[in-house]
C-alpha cells in the first residue's frame, strides 16, 4: 500500500466502505452504516447534496439554490468514521478493490455506487446548448437566467419599437419535471411578472408542453394523467402529446412539419445513467443503468453494489423500479443493513478479515411503493396511493407536506416553508436574479441601430 | 424622432427623466420622483438591485444571493410612470439629450447618472484573476467558490498524503470591505467549518489582512481604528499595516521582499468610478469620479446630475463625501426634489416646455453625517455617532439593526433576520455552495499520480 492510500486503513483494519455519490441513495447508505464498525468514505464531485425534487423551484425563481442544497460535510458531520471527499471519480479497479479519482486511489472492502443519472438527448447532444435540461443546481440557475432574460430582452425590443409578439416557452417532455416546469412557468407569466413590465404583457406568453408519447405523466394511471392535462390547461399550458421533436436550432424548435419560434426551450425528455455505470465493466441497459442482482450487487462482485437511478432492477411484476428518491433511499438502507449483518457475521466467526462473509444467502431487495405524487403548479397536483387517486388542491397539499418533510436539514425546511407561504399569498417569486451573462440562443441582444457605440453584431452585453 | 424612440414621449409631453443605475442613489431618486408629473426610465445592466453592504455575507456563505438582491421591476412596480430597461449604457449625447444603449437611444429632459463604482487595481489589472474584488453578486459567488473550494482541495491533498500545511487567506486592503471579509473568514474557519473535515483542521487556517496605509478603517478616528485591530486580532486575523503589495501571482502574493503562498487572495484595496463618468466628457478626479457642482449637476448642463459613488463632492470642511449608501440615498432624494420644484416652476409659469427652469438659484446639496458603522465579525464592530465612539457588541447590534432595517424589500428583511439569528446561535453558514467550476489559481487540482485516468496537467474537474 503506497503513501497515497496509507491513511485510508485505520489501525483496527476496520471494514472500509466507499460510497460514490451523495444523492438520496448514497446519503442514506452512509447514515445507516455510520454506527457500524466501518470506515466510510463518501465521494462526490459537488460539495453539497441537491434536493432534486425542488430543482424546478430554483429554475423558476421560487427558491434560492442554497435553500435546496446542503453541504455533504454538514449532513455527515457528526459521524467521526465518515470522511467526505469532493472529487470526480474517474474509474474503478474491481480486482484491486480501489476507486480511482483524478488525483488518488481510494481502497474499499465494499463499494456502493450511487452516481445517479443526467438528461439524455437521444443522440442529439448538439441540442443541449439550445435546450438545457434540469438535473443540477447549475442547470437550474441557467434555466432561471434564460427565462427571466427572455422577458427583459422582449421588453427592450418593444421599447426600441421592434415588435411585441408574445413569447413562446417550449418544454420538451411531459414527465414529472416537464410538467412541473410548464405549470410553474405558466403561473409566473400570469402572476409574478404580470405587472412588472410596461411595454410587454408577460401574461400573453404561451407555454407549450410537447410530449412524444400518448400521455403526460405516463407513469401514472390514465385518469390521473387526464386530470393532469386538465389542470395544466387551466393554468394556461398548451399541451401537445404524440408530438416528436425532430430538430432544435437556436430559438427554433421543429416537430415534424411544424416549426415554432421559441424564446426559451427546456429539455425534460430523456434520462441517461451516469457514465460510471459502464466503467464497472458489467452489463447495462440501453439507458446505461447497471443490471444488478436481486441484492443490488453486480455479477461476480458481491462486495460491489449499485443503487438509485444508476441501478436497473425489476419488481415482481417485471416493471423497472422508477428513478425516484424513495427507491434510492430504501435501496441505500437495504445495502447498509446487508453490509452490517455480514460484517457482524465475520466478527462472530472471529475471522480476522475485512471482506464480507455471506453466512446465509442474501434476502432480495423488495420495494413497497407507498404511493407517488406529481406537482403541476399552485394548488395543482396528482397523487396515487395504491388504489386511491387524488387530484388538485388536496394532492398538492400532500405533495407540499411530503416534500417539506423530507427536505434535508431543518433550517432549510423552515426557510423553504416561509418562502412558500410568502409566494402562495403574494404570488411573488423570491429569487429573480439573472446571473452569468446576458446572451440567449436565437436572440440578437443588439437589434441593429446606427449608433457608433453598438456594433450590430454584438450578441451580448460586455 | 425615429421609431426607436417614439414611445418614450408620452402624449402629454411629460418631463422625461432617465436614471442610469439602480443602486441606492438611482432607486431613491426614482421613488421620490415617481409621484411627480414625469416619465421615468431606469436603466441598469442587471435586473436586480444589490444590497451592497451585505455582499460580504454572500461571499462568506452566510446569505444566499437572492436574499440581498431584489428585482428592480418589483421595487418600482407600483409606479405606472416608471419604466425599467435592463441594458448596458454605452454613452451619452448631451446636446441631443439622449442616453445610448447598445440597441437604442433613450431621450431625456433631465438625466441622473448613478452608475456607481467598481474595484481598482492601480494599473495592475493583471492581478484581478488571482485576487478578485467584491462589488457584484457574481464577485461574491466567485469569492465564496474560491474560499470553500480551497478547503476541499486541501482535504483532498491531505487524503492523498501530499502534505497538510495550514491554509493562508490574504485580504488586501483594510477598508470596511476588507475588514468585514477578514473578520468573517476567521470566524468561518474557527466555527462553521471546524468540525467538517477529517484530514485538515480549518481552525489552523491563517487570515492575513494587508493594509498599505498606517491604519485599518482609515476613515474612522484613531481610537476606533485601534479598537478594530484589537477585535480583528481577537478573531484570529493577522493584521499588517503599512504593507504595500508589490506583486500577485497565482497563489502567491509579494509585499516588498516578503513572499507568501496564499490559498485565496481577495482584493479590497481600491475603488474606481464607473467608466460612464468619463463618457460625460466633463472633468473627473483621479478615481474617475465626476467633479460635480454644489447642486450635483455638471458644467454647462443643469439638466444632467451625477450622484452616489460616481460623484466627487466635497463637504464644508473640504473632505470628499464618502462612497457610502447614506450619501447616495440623500443625493438621489435631493436631485429628485430639485427636479420636481423646477418642473413645478415651469407649470406655474404656464410655459409649454419640458426643460427645467430655474426660477431661483439652486440650494446646494448638504450632507449631514448621522454617523457611520463598520462591522468586523460576530458581535464585533465599531461605530461613530458624532463625538460618540462605540466598539464591540453594542456597535455590532447598532450595525445589525441599521442594516436589516434598510434592507430593501420586507420579505428579504425577514429572511435575512432569520438566517442571522440561526447563524448566530448555531455558528452555521447557510449557503455553502461551490458552483461554477472547480479550478483555483495557483492550485493543481490534480496532484501527479500514476493513474491512467488523470493526466497530471489537468487543472480542473471535468
Amino acid at each position: 500500500m503506497n503513501g497515497k492510500t496509507a491513511h485510508h486503513a485505520s489501525p483496527a483494519a476496520a471494514h472500509r466502505v466507499v460510497i460514490v455519490g451523495a444523492g438520496f441513495g448514497g446519503l442514506n447508505a452512509a447514515e445507516k452504516l455510520a454506527s457500524a464498525p466501518v470506515k466510510i468514505t463518501v465521494i462526490d464531485r459537488k460539495n453539497y447534496h441537491t434536493f432534486q425534487p425542488l430543482l424546478y423551484q430554483v429554475a423558476t425563481a421560487g427558491l434560492s439554490p442554497g435553500e435546496i442544497a446542503a453541504p455533504i460535510r454538514s449532513i455527515l458531520r457528526h459521524h467521526a468514521n465518515v470522511e467526505v471527499l469532493m472529487a470526480e471519480v474517474t474509474g474503478f479497479d474491481l480486482e484491486r478493490r480501489v476507486v480511482k479519482t483524478e488525483d488518488q486511489e481510494v481502497p474499499y472492502d465494499s463499494l456502493i455506487v450511487a452516481a445517479g443519472a443526467s438528461h439524455a438527448y437521444f443522440g442529439h447532444e448538439e441540442w443541449e446548448p439550445f435546450a438545457p435540461g434540469l438535473k443540477t443546481i447549475e442547470d437550474a440557475i441557467e434555466i432561471r437566467r434564460r427565462v427571466l432574460l427572455a422577458f427583459e430582452l422582449a421588453e427592450r425590443r418593444a421599447a426600441a419599437g421592434e415588435g411585441n409578439d408574445p413569447l413562446n416557452f417550449v418544454v420538451v417532455g411531459a414527465g414529472p419535471t416537464g410538467v412541473e416546469l410548464a405549470g410553474t412557468l405558466a403561473e409566473i407569466c400570469r402572476h409574478a411578472l404580470a405587472k412588472d413590465f410596461r411595454m410587454i404583457d408577460p401574461s400573453r406568453a404561451r407555454i407549450h408542453l410537447l410530449e412524444g408519447g400518448a400521455h403526460v405523466l405516463p407513469a401514472y394511471p390514465e385518469d390521473l394523467s387526464r386530470s393532469a392535462v386538465k389542470q395544466l390547461r387551466r393554468l394556461g399550458v398548451d399541451v401537445a402529446t404524440s408530438t416528436m421533436v425532430t430538430k432544435i436550432e437556436p430559438g427554433v424548435i421543429y416537430a415534424g412539419e411544424t416549426r415554432m419560434d421559441a424564446a426559451v426551450i427546456l429539455w425534460a425528455a430523456g434520462v441517461a445513467a451516469s457514465p460510471l455505470g459502464k466503467k464497472l465493466g458489467v452489463p447495462t441497459d440501453r439507458a446505461g443503468r447497471v443490471l444488478v442482482a436481486a441484492d443490488l450487487s453486480i455479477p461476480k462482485h458481491p462486495e460491489v453494489f449499485v443503487i438509485g437511478d444508476l441501478a436497473a432492477l425489476k419488481d415482481a411484476s417485471g416493471n423497472l423500479l422508477p428513478g425516484v428518491a424513495p427507491v434510492a433511499i430504501l435501496e441505500g438502507r437495504y445495502v447498509a443493513k446487508l453490509i452490517r449483518s455480514e460484517i457482524h457475521a465475520v466478527a462472530a466467526a472471529g475471522v480476522n478479515s475485512t471482506s464480507l462473509v455471506q453466512s446465509a444467502p442474501r434476502k432480495a431487495f423488495h420495494y413497497h411503493d407507498k404511493g407517488s405524487l406529481a406537482t403541476i403548479g399552485r394548488a395543482a397536483a396528482i397523487a396515487q396511493f395504491g388504489r386511491i387517486h387524488i387530484s388538485g388542491f388536496l394532492a398538492w397539499l400532500a405533495w407540499l407536506f411530503v416534500h417539506i418533510l423530507f427536505l434535508i436539514g431543518f433550517r432549510n425546511r423552515v426557510l423553504v416553508f416561509i418562502q412558500w407561504a410568502w409566494s402562495y399569498f403574494t404570488y411573488e417569486r423570491s429569487a429573480r436574479l439573472i446571473t452569468g451573462g446576458t446572451d440567449l440562443p436565437g436572440w440578437s441582444n443588439a437589434p441593429t441601430v446606427n449608433s457608433s457605440d453598438s456594433p450590430p453584431d454584438k450578441k451580448s452585453l460586455p
